[in-house]
Order: C-alpha cells, then structure tokens, then sequence
C-alpha cells in the first residue's frame, strides 16, 4: 500500500539536507552565544532565527530546537557547572550532537509512567541505564536516528531497590564517527506524514554505564555512597522541575504555529484578490473570490484571529525570556493554553485556506498544503493539546480553591477580575456596544467566571458522591473544556487590548479595533456556549452574527495591507501569491 | 524550500507503480464488462470494485476512476453509437487510455466560463480545438501527463462566429507508443500532497483538427454545413446534461470518504483499546484511553455519524445505478449534499483519529495520517462543496417557490413532511424522547421547514431591495449554510432510519438504535443553530449534552464490535490496529 520504493532514499536525502543546512549556519555564527549568552534580548535574538527557520523548513527548525533547547537547555538548565563546562560550548558549536530521550513508545504525555531504569552502583559509582522491556524503548527521539552523539535519558531512578523518580542522565550514544557505541541499539522510527528531514529515532539501552556525575543535579542528587540529597522535598515539585525544558518547547510551537497561519493567509488572501469565479450579472465579468461574501466569511476571520494570536504568543515570548521562578505557574498555564489553541487554530486556518485556494492548494510548491501535515505534529508533541486544556482548568480550579480556602483575593492569570463585582451584559445590544472593547472584555469574563464556578461546582459534586479527586475531574470533562477555551480567548483578548491601547490613534488603531471585534464576534458566532448557558440572548446572538458580515466588507479593503503587514519575504510565500498564470506558462519553462 | 532533489523520481516510481497495478488487474479480466454490460447489478459490482481499489491505494482507484467513468462514462453518455462502436471496447481492455479534459487553470467550479474553443470548418467538416490563453490551458487532467492517449475535451463551441456554448469532443493526444502528437503540448502539474500515483497534466491545443463525428452529440449536434441542432432548446439544461458525468463521480466519492473514515477509526478504536496512560488511582495500573469519558467523546460520535453515512451513501449508491430521468435532480441533489458532507466529515474523523492516535498517527505506515493528505483533495474536486451546498439550498429554495406557485404539494427529496403540519417538540425532554425516532425526525424536520422558510424570506426581502436574483442568493449564504446542512442531516437520519427498521429485533437493532441517538445528540450538541432559532430550550440542550455522555459509555462496549462490522481486511489496516509493541520489537526486523 505504500507504493514508494524510493521512501528510504528520500528520507536519507532530506534528512542529509537538513544537516547540510545546520552545517551552513554554523560555520556563518549563526548559532554563537545560543547557550552561552545571558539575557533577554540574547534570548529574544535566537527565538527570532527559530522562528524565521520554521517559516524556512520545519524540520530545520525542529532538528536545530532538539539540539539546542531540548539537549542545550537541559544541560544548562537541570544541570550545574561540571555539566556547563563539559558540554555547553561543545554543543553551541555543534561538535557533539545532543538529543533528548524522554518520551518511550509505550509513554507519552504520561511521563511518570517512563519504565526506563537507571539503577545506581555505588561500587562503581556509575548509573547503569537499561530499556526492560520492548514498550520502554526510547521513540520518538529527533536526532537519534542517524546524527546524535549525546542524549538525555529519562529514567526511573533506582537505588538500593528503592526508586526516586523520573531524573535525567546525561549519556554518549556516538562516538565522534557516528558510530553507535557499544550495547546501544538505534532504529529509525520510519516515514512520517511530515518533519522527513528530522531523523527521528528509537534507542534501546542494554545495561549502559555512565558515571554518576552524569546525572543532572540542579534539583537532586545522589552522592558516592548512595544516598539520595534533593532540594525538593516534594516528588511533584520535583519531577515538575524536570519537565520544564518542555516550556520552552510550547512556546516556540505556538509562535511557530503563528507564523505559519501567516504565511498560509498570505496566500490565500492574495490568490482570491487574483482569482475569479462565476459571475453575477448575465455576461458580466467573473467576480474576484474575496468580493462573495461567503469567501470573505471563510478568510477575514481567520486574518482576525491570527493577528489577535500574534499578539499573544509575542507576549508569551517576552514573558517566558523575563521569567522568574514566581510566574513560572503563569507560564505553564498560558504556554500550555496558547499552545494547545494556536496550534489547532493554525490547522483549522491551514484547511480553509487550502479549500479556498482550490486544487492549486494541493500544490506542494503552494506550500499551504503541505504545511498541513508538516506541522499537524505540533497538536500532539511537547504536550497533547487534550491534556494541556485539561491541565488548565485544574490550575484554574486549584487557584479556585486557594482563594476560597485562604479567602484571598485571585492574582495572576489574569483572573484579577473576578475579585470584582460579576459584569452586566446589556440586554439590547447595538453595533457601537458589541464593538466596545468595555463589553467584549465583560461578556469574556463574565463566561470565564461562571465557568469556573460551574466547573468548581460539578467536580465538587462528584466528589460528594465519593469520587476521587483525579476522577471527579475526570468526568466534569465537558465543562473543563469550556472554560479552558474561555480562559483562552479571554486571554488573547485581553493581550490583544494592551497592544491596540499602545497603537497611536489613527488608522492602524482603527484597523486594530476592526480585527478585535471580528475576533470577538466570531468567537461568539462560532460557539454554542454564549446561548447554551444563557450569557447572550437568541436576539442578541442574531445581531452579532450580522455583525460579522458587517466587519467582513469592512475588512475586506484592508485584507491586502494585513496580510502585508506580516512581512513574510516573497521568497516565503508561493508561486500562487503571485501572478500564478504567469507562474503557470508555457514559456516560464517550469512545465 | 522544497528540500527533495529525489522528487521527481519518486512521482515517477508511484506513477508507475499504478500503472502496473492497472495492468495487473486489465490481465485478470477485472474491468470486462465495465462499459458494455448493461444493468444495475453489473454498475453495482464495479463500483464495489473501485470502493476496494480506494481503500487499498487512492490514486489507483482515481486512475482507473478517470479512465472507466470520466472518458468511458461521457463516451458512453454523451455520444451516441458512432462513439460507442469506435471506443468503448479498446477503453474496457485498456487499448487506449483516456482522460477528460474539463477543468482549466483559470476555470474550475465555474465550468461555463472555460475559454478553449473549437470552432467549425465546415470546409472540411473539421472542428479545429485551440487554447487561446494561458488560463485556458487544460489543468489537472488526470492520466494526461503521462499515459493518456485520448481525451475528452471540454470548449466552447464556435460556429460561423457564434457561440454555442460548452460541448464535449473526443480527441487522440498520443500515439500508440505514448509520443504526444503535433500541436499538443502537455506538462505534469507537478508534486502534489497526495495523488502522486495520478499524473495529473496540463495540455495546450494549438487548432488541432478532429473530425466532426468526435462531437459527443447526443444532446447536440452540428450538421456538416455547420447548422447546429438539438434535442434541448433550453441552454441551462443542454449545459447540465454535459455535466452529468460528474454525478457519478460524487457519488464515488462520498462513498469512498465513508470507506477511509472506517479504516480510519477501525485503527483509532482497536488502539485505544491496547494503549493505556496516566492512572487515576496512586500507583494503579493505567487506564485503557478508550475508558476515558473524554476519549470516548472524541471517537465514539464520529462511529455513530460514519455508520449513518455508511447507510445513506449506499442509498444513493443505488438510486444512481437505477437512475431514471424523473429522478435527475434529486440524484443531483442528494449526490451534492451527501459528496459535500461525507468528505468534510472524513476529513474530520481522519484528524482526530490521527491525534487519538497520538505520534504514532504520523508514521505513514499506520495509514490514518498519510490519508489526511491522500483525501483532502476530495472537497474540492468534481464540485466544491462550498459551492455544491449552495446549489442544494438553491434547489431546495427553488422547490419551495414552485409548489407555492402552482399550489403543489411538495414530492421527492424527503421535504414531503412539508406537506403536513409543522411537528411540535415537546416541552421537556426525557432519555425515553431524545430517544426516539419520532422525536428526533420531528426535530430536524421542523428545523429543516423553518430554515427553508427563513430563507426564502430572506432572499425575497434582498429581491424586494432590487437585488438581482444571483446577488440575492448571494447574500445569504448564512442561512443557505445552516439549510443544506439541515438538509442532509434530515436525509441522512431519515435513510439510516429506514435501515433500522429492516433489521430483525434484537441486539443489532439495538445497537443501531444507540447508533442514531448518538448520530442526533451530536449534531445538536455540536451545532448553534437549535439553539439560535430556538427549536429547543437551554434546558432541553443540556440534557441533550448530558445523553451523549450516557450514550459514550452505553456504546463503549459495543466499540470494538462496530470496528470489526465494517469488514475492513486486516491487511488494509494498520500495525497500529494490533500488537504495536509487538510490531515495534526490535527483534520484529522491522528496524
């Protein structure tokens, strides 16, 4: 059924090219100071070229991601100074190759289920690192299949029969000829649907040894003798620490996902400013795509969203690059969030704007197609998008909890607002009220709070008919989803406020406050929960859908200059962006 | 950006590789009969036929689609016996190879607006077809870029310097020995993101001449003095009938979308019955995925909407091959309707049974990832279904203004329950009444009336405005959505139900009972629009939301039955569908 014999050669080639391509970066600088540099600005400058890489070639930008701030920010992170000075300048230079083996094939998202062992032997003073069983193979691993000479592994931390927990180790699996080292099997994890250029692999460990100093002890460690030392006392504190090179990874899926919505409208817009179709008037000339209004319906939203988008995921950035150990709750709140909504939300985009672009977005060179499945990934990898919503109302339920339990006032998150009296909706709603910033954000929170009070009050239901906590939450699902959707949008929202208030009065503002009602209107329009739990009424609903018919044909002239705005070069977007008849010539030759 | 030098090797490999399968199968004698045995039963096994080619390799089936039902289909409709005698034979032992030269890069949905022409010489009682710009070049024409010897071509007929509109003609491209004759000029449409085993191609004519007789002219004809003659005044209706080719085509691909969803959750089910993750007791074994009330809200809907459209895409499987003239527009309709919604929801079902499958839904060797791409051209392609449910809608509003003028009662297309009075929903809603067949009919037949009705007020008061009629339609598209949807999820509910009643009582029936309820519960949960127009209440849609998670774990032991019931082969499944640990193995070799 896979008719490809050429699957193995081509797979050798694209992952060939993207080494070629790091090779190149390389040797230019590119990547000096990435781990070695202090800073924000140090930080913001290397997120920047992440970006621009994923616009390139996601698998580039993925393979140079696993290197650098999977493997490069475990090192400097979990680990302390012998593990700096060991490793970090060698992988800034890329003279060792690292990966990071954390998930297994028979474990993902669940971490702590990782059956790995990593047993200690205090005679040797080595850890012996050993795969048990077939499901504890390492999977999954970008940069194990061909390249890596170092990795990460996640294991089970055993001493003296007793076992501490998931920790991190530090092992040699190449030797500088890319030979895999003695007692280490790796097999390629095959064809993808997408990210062919990275080589993903499987990686068993029979019994390896690695000395003790290679554990990576930022949070704990076990000394010569044995003896387990850690500055956590508390198991989930401590495992939570050794999960937090992921955060990083959530927030560049999440910018990525951004840019690449981006670039997919870019396309899309323009190709229905250039195509026409069908006519209205007997014998009249056909219309351009985005002058039917269901066209405009299918796109400007979109447009609406991303811009909005954009703007959250910039403040995620800048607030992961400033983070102190005091938001890092905030941070993994919002980073799981956005990257579980800006990921589907950029294939929800992808879709439509493949549909709207016809059997020409079926064209690779078109790229809006093929980002479909090259970055479909990105709704399950570094967290599933499921789970991560999951994780949102619990922290949001927790924070609940706290507040009612010390009677103190909500902080953070940007739940400051329910500490306020409950926002009235009016209940006539005009054009002038539905696109004041002042409703937007009551109806938003307003949602958000009754969520959460609904949320609180059916997990406390379950509980008083016995249930246990973790299944209490697990059957009030439904309504989790709810308000982690409505954390969300609110979220953005609120983001987007902040930077619209920034913006000088004038055009742009105008363009700015257009796009935010449109987010806010189809928000609405879009979801069932604004009438299923009363927050709007049939009459109101009605208006904002006309609403959002209005704010298309206002949009619709400004479609070009947004798309624009992006600045996505010429050499990023495709051969349909442009003048794809020309494109598509006898004489251009490309036939 | 396109990082593979192999590419075109590769396409040429899958091109071949479907060339050979098509000749494996011409040898066995699989494809005798298929245009010269007449009858419903003979239709019905070669479409059973290409629904297996579809499910085992979907570029196969669309190369032998092209060839069987697009040339061979419109040879055979749309000509006469001249055709018939000089064709059909050679096309059924694979003698000559033909394509169907429709669509132009300029012109795709909007089929009257293609700009070849064939003009007549009545001189020498020639048509001379010529491409007269570049958007007129033929695109898309699968089969054309590598193998095709003749094709139909689609172009607007000229003669004595009018225009008689679209016409079909035969004309030969190749040779024998596949060399492209004189003043042809054809180019591959280059890599696609699936299809690749089809070669699609793009041709140019420059005035090649073809006898008259290659006129298909069963509708029309031109005599030799050029006077042009036919058994249609009406130019809408002589245009429709050269698109009726098309309809089979839309029948095969709503029937082929339900065959892939059931691959599809067939691989998604089995492995969430074999997977496990996270426990929600300390220290206890973890739970199987599909014991998740969220997961199971996630597949188990998409297995109760693909049995009801299993169910109506075998229904219109039938009334196609036993098509009769009185019954053309309701095979246009239904056939629109059903192409339009099967492949949106295959689309949907595929998605999330590729993140239900977690990473491993990425390895094209588990099939669900890699059909995302494989299928996703079937919205767009023979009609899109932007477009195709704006025509139910059209029809269904044209429908309504006739029996309102001549005072009819309404007849086919299921809308005779407009006939009768409007049905009353029931205040508060039981398990019992949700459950019901009566119930749920009542409820999607008054939503169906109202919308119907909604519309046309609304496209009257646009024509009361001064709107032309197109513009009008135009317009409002909204409410055209919500009625062609209402539409299909009326028909859909009402053919399952018909299924229903003809099994024996019992514990299939009982199932397909849950099947349905399920089927409604979702459509309602997962729309505004009962809520919006107000065909329930608040208090009735939560109810209705709480019934699909009774009706998940009521269904939930019944999963594994249903996926086994579509009798999908084991072959054409997945590693993913059985043992993947096993699979995995390091000593399966398969490393």
């Amino acid at each position: 059924m896979d008719a490809s014999p050429t699957a193995a050669a081509r797979r050798a080639a694209a992952i060939a090219a993207t080494m070629r391509r790091i090779g190149y970066l390389t040797r230019r600088g590119v990547f000096r100071g990435w781990l070695t540099e202090p800073g924000p600005d140090a930080e913001l400058r290397k997120l920047a070229l992440l970006e621009c890489l994923g616009v390139y070639d996601h698998s580039l930008a993925i393979k140079v991601g696993v290197h650098f701030f999977l493997w490069g920010g475990a090192v400097k992170f979990l680990g302390t100074k012998r593990h700096h000075d060991k490793w970090l300048l060698d992988t800034e230079n890329y003279v060792i190759k690292g990966c990071f083996a954390m998930t297994e094939l028979g474990h993902g998202s669940n971490v702590r289920g990782i059956e790995t062992v990593a047993t200690y032997d205090s005679k040797t003073g080595e850890f012996v690192i050993n795969t048990p069983c077939e499901s504890a193979q390492k999977y999954w691993i970008g940069g194990a299949a061909n390249h890596a000479t170092h990795t990460i592994v996640f294991a089970q931390l055993h001493i003296n029969g007793r076992n501490e927990g998931v920790h991190a180790f530090i092992a040699q699996i190449r030797d500088q000829d890319e030979n895999v080292l003695p007692n280490i099997h790796i097999a390629d994890c095959g064809h993808k649907i997408g990210l062919n250029g990275v080589d993903n692999g499987r990686i068993w460990f029979n019994n390896i040894r690695v000395p003790r100093e290679n554990l990576l002890n930022l949070v704990a460690d076990v000394l010569p003798d044995g003896k387990y030392v850690s500055m956590i006392d508390n198991p989930d504190q401590r495992f939570a620490a050794f999960l937090s090179p992921l955060t990083l990874g959530r927030v560049n899926i999440a910018v990525n996902a951004v840019y690449i919505s981006k670039v997919g409208l870019a396309i899309a817009v323009r190709y229905a400013l250039s195509r026409r179709a069908f006519s209205i008037t007997p014998d009249g000339p056909e219309m351009l795509l985005l002058d039917y209004p269901s066209h405009q319906r299918r796109l400007l939203p979109l447009l609406a969203k991303v811009c909005m988008m954009s703007s959250a995921s910039n403040f995620m950035k800048n607030m992961y690059v400033k983070r102190t150990p005091e938001i890092s709750k905030a941070i993994h709140v919002y980073s799981s969030a956005l990257k579980a909504t800006l990921t589907w939300q950029n294939m929800t985009t992808l879709q439509e704007c493949r549909e709207a672009c016809g059997g020409q977005g079926l064209k690779t060179e078109n790229r809006v197609g093929i980002f479909k499945a090259e970055f479909d990934v990105q709704s399950t990898f570094e967290g599933d998008n499921n789970v991560l919503l999951q994780q949102v109302s619990k922290a949001l339920y927790a924070e609940f909890l706290t507040t009612q339990r010390k009677k103190k006032s909500f902080k953070g998150l940007g739940l400051e607002h329910l500490n306020g009296p409950c926002p009235v909706i009016p209940h006539s709603l005009t054009s002038d009220i539905l696109r004041s910033s002042k409703f937007q954000m009551d109806l938003f929170c307003l949602r958000e709070r009754d969520l959460l009070k609904q949320f609180a009050e059916e997990v406390a239901r379950h509980l008083a008919q016995g249930e246990s906590r973790e299944k209490a939450l697990m059957l009030s699902y439904q309504i989790a989803e709810d308000l982690a959707r409505a954390f969300t949008e609110r979220t953005i929202l609120q983001i987007f406020l902040e930077d619209e208030m920034n913006a000088p009065a004038g055009s742009l503002k105008d363009v700015l406050g257009l796009l935010r009602s449109m987010y806010v209107m189809v928000c609405i329009d879009e979801s069932a929960s604004f009438l299923r739990y009363g927050y709007l009424s049939r009459n109101n609903v009605t208006t904002v859908r006309k609403e959002v018919m209005i704010l298309c044909s206002e949009l619709r002239p400004h479609a070009l200059a947004i798309v624009g705005s992006f600045g996505i070069p010429d050499a990023f977007l495709s051969p349909l962006a442009f003048d794809w008849i020309e494109a598509n010539a006898r004489s251009s030759g490309r036939e």
